[in-house]
């Protein structure tokens, strides 16, 4: 990614896996490549990727690109087995990830894409899988930006069923006379 | 929200997400507008909010709340899906959200509505879930005024069965000759 | 509670909720009562209470009854509700709790009072359930009085099958020719 | 137990509780006194004890054993009840047992018996229940001493299925052409 | 292991235990003495083993291992039973071994085989649980020299579904028109 002149530099860190079965690097990549083509931020940003094998080992790999790679906000990609185990794992891998965040103050995106989500009668639909990963960490990448921004970027859609790796949910407004 | 003069200011921050369906801000706001109007409190309280993704991202922006912006006790407020995943999700959130109280000392009130809470036969019922989401989050704020009080605020209403998001249970009292 | 002439005094934290059905502080002031007038103890015993809404406000409210209150040993009153995510609830706050000990090196002692102990068939035993309250109550602060003195106290007792909530289980000594 | 003359001392804390039907202190100390017997070590040992009223108790029992006590490794002993919340309560006191190992860096052997290892159509063998807990407290005991010794102690035994509580598995052992 | 001339020398822990049916240490030794003579690493690899009873006792060694004898990386060898409490226990350790490397920021390469994986109608495939380790332990060992070498070590392999203790399950690459 080019860097603009005269202007700061930020550093996305990006922690992914060989389990995984989606290749979701490039996804983020295009989000924040976008990001910065729509003038959306007025710094520049750079990627640091850290790979490793799954998504327990997920969690030190964010906390170092924090403190050895001068990370300001870690994506984590991760991919999830489809057996009641691999749920496990990845409460074990979320866990710690949200450690890793209170240990540094900073934001870690988790994505994670649980071949649950796609599985039906045993069978895993591949192309649904794909497009998953690709909404998730697509739309995550740019929550990741507007985190970056401040901590009210995100704030005029609070409340509105924001979905990743679906389409959004929508928000429920209902006014009737207040019970308090 | 107006200072009043002479008074201590006390910030109260408030969490929130994109996820949620229904932005529960506007709840806690007037609770505490409410409690200043009623002189509940002889301080000025302004709120600081942070809006996040999902409630995986609140225990963070929580801790940070009072690390960086002078909070001295945080609402969470956030909504959480309707699957199993969904609940594992919302407990690795609470979790952490314990674990960010116990690092600074102060209470997060979490208020988190499930769609589980509102779901009957695979629907959801919306106006059901807009009503506890309002009456949680109404609530909790006023449980967050009362501690930033003091500890023996809340000790009058101590064993009474009070709920957030229904109508409160009430106080079992029997009275027998002891057993000890 | 009066302060004997000449004595140190010891201060034992309590924190209960506004959720609790059952008012269960005065179960545990009447323990400390006639544990200090049976001369159990050769110290003076003054109670800092805390209320907070629910069981997962207590862990902090605890922390803080060590930290800013001077409490050696806190004790902390709660009750769960009858559904599956109460139990996680309190498994949350109960995990929390344990950080708050290990963070402080006190004893907490858990009288926590589960709705599913006494719920049939959809209906609660309130009966029932204001005597687990009072039982667990009484006998947890005696603990408490005991862990105070030394970590020797209980010594006598270990391994006898002591209850709070119900009676005691009692021994199991079976004496065999040894396998080792 | 006798010191002997010109031998270092070493301390090995042991925490049980109240609530455990077996007293399992004395199988611990059998073994202690048979590995000093045998020689096994060249140093004298000495027990701490500290009892508590439950599982739950047992972490910071353990954590302050090492720092007030002096120990350098830490015996839990445990009963957990047959019901399904006793399993999360001792899952709750093994979490934290692990805290309180990676906060000291010394070792804690968990002895913990749980009824439903012993209960069969709702009864509990209790015959079987005593010979569990002796034959668990007793190996763990040797365990403990071994790590005392060095890290390479049991690493003879390595991968040959040991058991505490039951006869030992064995070890698996296949060769076959390697398949790298 | 030859050091060889010159050469800076890095150690990798390896904890494993006794409750293990299956040394899985010469699969790792295997591994690294593999690393070496294909000069896939330009420094010398000597190994720090530990062995310690079970999985519950491996968190605490291999924060030691990083600890006390200068390991770089650890790769932690452990075997599960097959009831639904060796479950829980796996996964109390595991959360432990999240925490070791977060306190230490290295990694630690989890290689837990569970009886359940090989376990058919309540009999065990023992041939298959032998392969099981031996293909986890040696590709972990792999996994662990690369990440030695750097955090893009492993970066031409993320997303390709790699797997340990069985075959590789492959990439899913689908190229559709983007939504985005």
């Amino acid at each position: 990614m080019d860097k603009k002149m005269n202007q700061k530099n930020v550093i996305i860190g990006v922690a992914d896996t060989t389990f995984s079965r989606v290749n979701m690097f490039p996804f983020v990549e295009k989000a924040i490549k976008d990001a910065m083509l729509q003038n959306y931020v007025n710094f520049n940003v750079t990627i640091e990727r850290y790979t490793v094998p799954g998504v327990k080992d997920l969690p030190v790999a964010c906390k170092n690109l924090f403190e050895n790679h001068n990370a300001k906000i870690v994506i984590a990609l991760g991919m999830v087995g489809g057996e009641k185990i691999d749920t496990l794992c990845a409460h074990e891998a979320s866990t710690s990830i949200q450690q890793a965040m209170l240990l540094t103050g900073k934001h870690i995106l988790e994505v994670f894409v649980h071949i649950q989500e796609v599985k039906q009668q045993g069978k895993i639909n591949k192309k649904k899988l794909f497009m998953i990963c690709r909404d998730r960490a697509y739309k995550h990448a740019w929550n990741a930006v507007a985190l970056l921004k401040s901590k009210n970027e995100l704030t005029p859609f609070a409340g509105h069923g924001r979905r990743q790796g679906s389409k959004h949910a929508g928000e429920i407004k209902i006014i009737k006379k207040r019970v308090h």
